[in-house]
């Protein structure tokens, strides 16, 4: 949706004279955008008005050095940054750099890469035309819904004209029954470059969509020319059966029938790397039986690590673990982008060449949710970026813990130690260090052994700020009902609580008393967020240990994003009401003890949009 | 171009004006319409106004038995017919049953053809959708400008509503660098079934084009499900090097650069035989050196019979024979199509299953001539209906001229006399047997030896008859520079001069005298048409003898056509301006005799568009 500029401003007043110290009417009755800073995030990339679509298109433009982060945007839209902490629009108000309405996508522009030297040298966007409708994998296909085409930047991404021509991919592989075929991402990589006898630095595709009846996949294409007008068609280098999972499911939720926004990148401890192991990221959609067409109940967050093969001379993704990117139900369609180290950014924090990501927050809960999105003017956002790379765990003890099918893998294992390793996944360091260079306060840390809530002896200012903390469990914890955390975003009307809960080795966000406003409008959830996140054992001096719980909360006005142990994170709205909700609290439930320590509160974060006006 | 009919009507005072006794004006100076009637023929199919573009989309319908003949027209219109004789407009004022204008051809509906019972058992039209210019085999080809739709008419052929969906066959193979790709044209075949192992009654398709630097191509595709959704690919069943040619080129041309318009059908002895032998119909394309980009200098329409096999598992098809189905030079892109026992036409004339064709004569010379298009406000029609199946010539003395690459084959030999076989073509019988039908008068035969003129005793009441005559000459004529033939629409202004050549084995229609207004006015062409046909020697009572010339020439005010043994064909415009130039004569030139005998005029012809009003 776009609104134009002029219907922010004219809401001022309106927005002046909402009293957030009384209980809210229902929302919908105010005036449009009169709700406009009510839940607005600080910190967050978001356009500077109406509705965000999934983050795509990312590139670091070799000329100018700036990464570029895009998002859909009725066509798309974007901004640049130079450190990964401040944006600026690409064009006046968040203008698109490229709308729907040619020749090939007479509907949409869908999600698509870029190649940052493409045609002609230029950033060149690989990107799903859309033709006809419905799409979806609940409903049977219509034939030339998603192309693949092409389109280049000759203006530092201000504008990507397309191709004057057809698509460049313009069908799924022939007679292929799909549910989707959108979402092209290119990448490069090594080990491909060797099983397929490829020129070094060919440019591989991958697809998502799936088979009716068949399950998810990714189809892989690489390509067949220097001016990436053929791509040739290397079949499904990974599917799964429909609606099964990894593992019993656990770890990885399910792979769904449908394979949306797939990312296929290399890394290895430092970040990324052209050799290093494949990893992919992917959206899986499913729903429960009976299937309703039209409608996808479930869209989770994906990722998996694989092995790459060459079987019958065809190429095969085969994972090898896989888990949750965030496990926020509103979070899902994430997009990277590799980030060398010659870029503005990592040549200011001398980071090296890194994958990073930025994850979909839908604020309307993918259009199902009756939010009152024209009294706020704003919806959805951008997680905020994430460094990915390979994890190791240390000294895990080598019980039955260790040998699931998790979102893990046993890298070695020697006389009763292994070494874990997964998928590290951390705020990007330049937004992390600015997020925590402000005004901070410690608060004293403290042990906790029954059931209840301590109040912090101090109040943040604002509902802008992060709290970090470590929360370490005695060896007992493990299988109680022990519930330990915080709460946010608190009053005596409204209350958020964060919390690990060891009976099924999850973090929860407990929304139930998040919102008053929940009390009186539509749409917005207060359903708890969950996600599984195992505390190893641990071998520490001779003695064995619950893992620490190291947690990163990220309170940006109404996003709250959860960070644990370099591995973990969920994500979600807490759409507090009252001026009042500030106030954080220790959190205890159940039998047994938790220690609190080294707990920080930052205040404030930072304003990612510099050029914006208010 | 369509015009409104309003344009015709509104200048029937502008058409009584104009002065056919005197010597035309510059006709581009008349007013718009004036000319409609000057040169309109009668029998022959053409729109009620506008420019008519290749035949195409012909069927019978299954349900009324009516064969549909149909033509490009700013997207597509037709006609039915019970008769091959009369043809009834399938919509108002000619309009189409398809435009251009949708997702898949948002610029052209190009050519297609139609499955009688398709989709729903409806007839389903599969056709070139048009998206992206240039297109021609002179410059790069435009990846995506042209794609194979479907459209099916659920009301009689009145209108084909396309699918919602995109092109069923979206690109050309992949890779292959296309000079063209379109004119989808659909068979059924046994011995493609027997050779691929298809269910009895499959579906094919050839698309015509050919691939750059390489040469013209027919590209094979197989129904591949019942809904005719996808098409499998079984790549290049004919190419032919570019530009070379059948033999040494004097029998069937050059095969050029491009193929388009390709039909592919199986025929025999007596008509249309899903096992007989397999001929293809082809327009080709090409330029003399140095080609210039938009350009093609030289389109022949021609004909092959083939091998049918299957090689490396692909199947091919390899010329055993070529020829030219019609020599015009504005005689192009002919539609054929099966026509059954069991159609009203045919039930009325006891005819066998045939396959009909209809060959297009373009008015304004594929539209390069500056043609005063706007005065006649028509331009282009189609020649009439012919008859295409396996024709032998018997008694042939085994003479090397028989023993070239020829438009012929030599179907056995023995004894110093061989039977050849070849393309048998003829004007439909029940056109034929309508235009001979009227009143009719005989021109004494006569045998003639010196060069001159000799006027028929008798002149046509008008521009409209058909001349039968045989003509036969002594075995000396061979090789001597003897010229023979008959003038047409001849008066002391003008004259057309038709006749065989022996020294170079042709029929030549000179155009020189034909028309007092090229003297006047651009576009109309005085070039000389001409075509090879082989007289062979025959054995007729145990002497040898030169087979006689059996012509048929029909006048049809300004288009000729000129059929000759029942296997060759030359069509033209010729545009007298004298309302006075109807005379015939006689014609001979050179040294040698040549004797006329059977020589009849039949007067009127008919008028095959009895519902159109003037």
């Amino acid at each position: 949706m776009k609104l134009p500029s002029a219907a922010v401003a004219g809401s001022l007043a309106a927005r002046q004279a909402i009293d957030y110290n009384s209980a809210p009417p229902n929302l919908s009755t105010l005036a449009n955008a009169s709700l406009f800073d009510t839940w607005r995030p600080r910190a967050h990339v978001l356009p500077p008005f109406g509705h965000i679509g999934d983050p795509c298109m990312h590139y670091t433009d070799p000329e100018t050095g700036l990464f570029h982060v895009g998002w859909l945007y009725s066509g798309a839209a974007g901004a640049t940054t130079d450190d990964l902490v401040t944006y600026h629009d690409l064009n006046p108000n968040g203008g698109q750099f490229i709308l729907p309405g040619g020749k090939n996508d007479p509907l949409f522009v869908f999600d698509g890469s870029v190649i940052p030297s493409g045609i002609d040298g230029k950033p060149t966007l690989f990107y799903t035309s859309v033709s006809y409708l419905p799409i979806q994998w609940t409903v049977a296909y219509v034939r030339g819904s998603e192309t693949q085409s092409l389109a280049v930047s000759y203006d530092s991404g201000r504008n990507f004209t397309k191709l004057e021509q057809g698509p460049v991919i313009p069908s799924p592989p022939f007679a292929v029954n799909v549910t989707g075929f959108r979402d092209p991402f290119v990448f490069q990589n090594n080990q491909l470059d060797a099983l397929l006898d490829s020129a070094p630095g060919t440019w591989y595709a991958v697809i998502s969509g799936g088979v009716h009846g068949e399950g998810p996949s990714e189809f892989l294409y690489r390509q067949h020319d220097p001016d990436f007008q053929y791509w040739e068609e290397l079949g499904q280098w990974w599917h799964e059966p429909a609606n099964s999972s990894w593992g019993n499911g656990d770890w990885a939720g399910r792979w769904g029938y449908n394979f949306e926004v797939a990312n296929v990148f290399s890394v290895d401890d430092e970040g990324y790397n052209n050799e290093g192991e494949v990893f992919t990221t992917i959206g899986a959609e499913w729903s429960l039986d009976p299937i309703v067409p039209q409608v996808s109940d479930f869209r989770e967050m994906l990722w998996a690590a694989g092995k790459v093969s060459r079987e019958n001379g065809q190429v095969k993704f085969t994972p090898t673990m896989a888990g949750y990117l965030d496990c926020g139900k509103s979070a899902y369609a994430a997009a990277g982008k590799e980030l060398p180290a010659s870029s503005v950014a990592s040549q200011k924090s001398g980071a090296p060449d890194r994958f990073i990501t930025y994850v979909w927050l839908t604020g309307d809960f993918y259009g199902t949710a009756n939010f009152p999105t024209p009294q706020q003017n704003w919806t959805g956002a951008l997680l905020l970026p994430r460094e990915l790379s390979v994890g190791n765990i240390h000294d895990v003890v080598n019980n039955e813990l260790v040998h699931e099918t998790g979102s893990w893998r046993v890298a070695s294992e020697c006389s009763g130690v292994t070494e874990l390793t997964t998928l590290k996944q951390v705020i990007a360091r330049e937004a992390l260090a600015a997020l925590t260079s402000g005004k901070s306060f410690t608060e004293a840390g403290r042990k906790l052994d029954s059931a209840g809530v301590v109040p912090f002896e101090r109040v943040p200012e604002s509902k802008f700020h992060v709290i970090t903390a470590s929360l370490s469990f005695p060896k007992g914890s493990r299988g109680s009902d022990l519930r330990a955390g915080f709460q946010i975003l608190s009053s005596e009307h409204e209350s958020t609580t964060i919390y690990y809960q060891f009976s099924n080795e999850s973090i929860i966000i407990d929304r139930t008393n998040t919102s008053a406003a929940a009390r009186t409008t539509d749409g917005i959830d207060s359903r708890n967020e969950a996600g599984p996140l195992r505390l190893f054992d641990l071998l520490r001096d001779g003695e064995e240990q619950i893992e620490t719980l190291d947690l990163t909360i990220v309170v940006d006005n109404s996003i709250v994003e959860v960070h644990a142990n370099d591995r973990f994170a969920v994500s979600t709205w807490a759409r507090s009401w009252y001026a009042g909700s500030r106030e954080i609290r220790f959190f205890h439930d159940g039998e047994g003890e938790v220690t609190f320590g080294n707990v920080t509160v930052y205040e404030g974060l930072y304003d990612a949009w510099p050029d914006r006006s208010a």
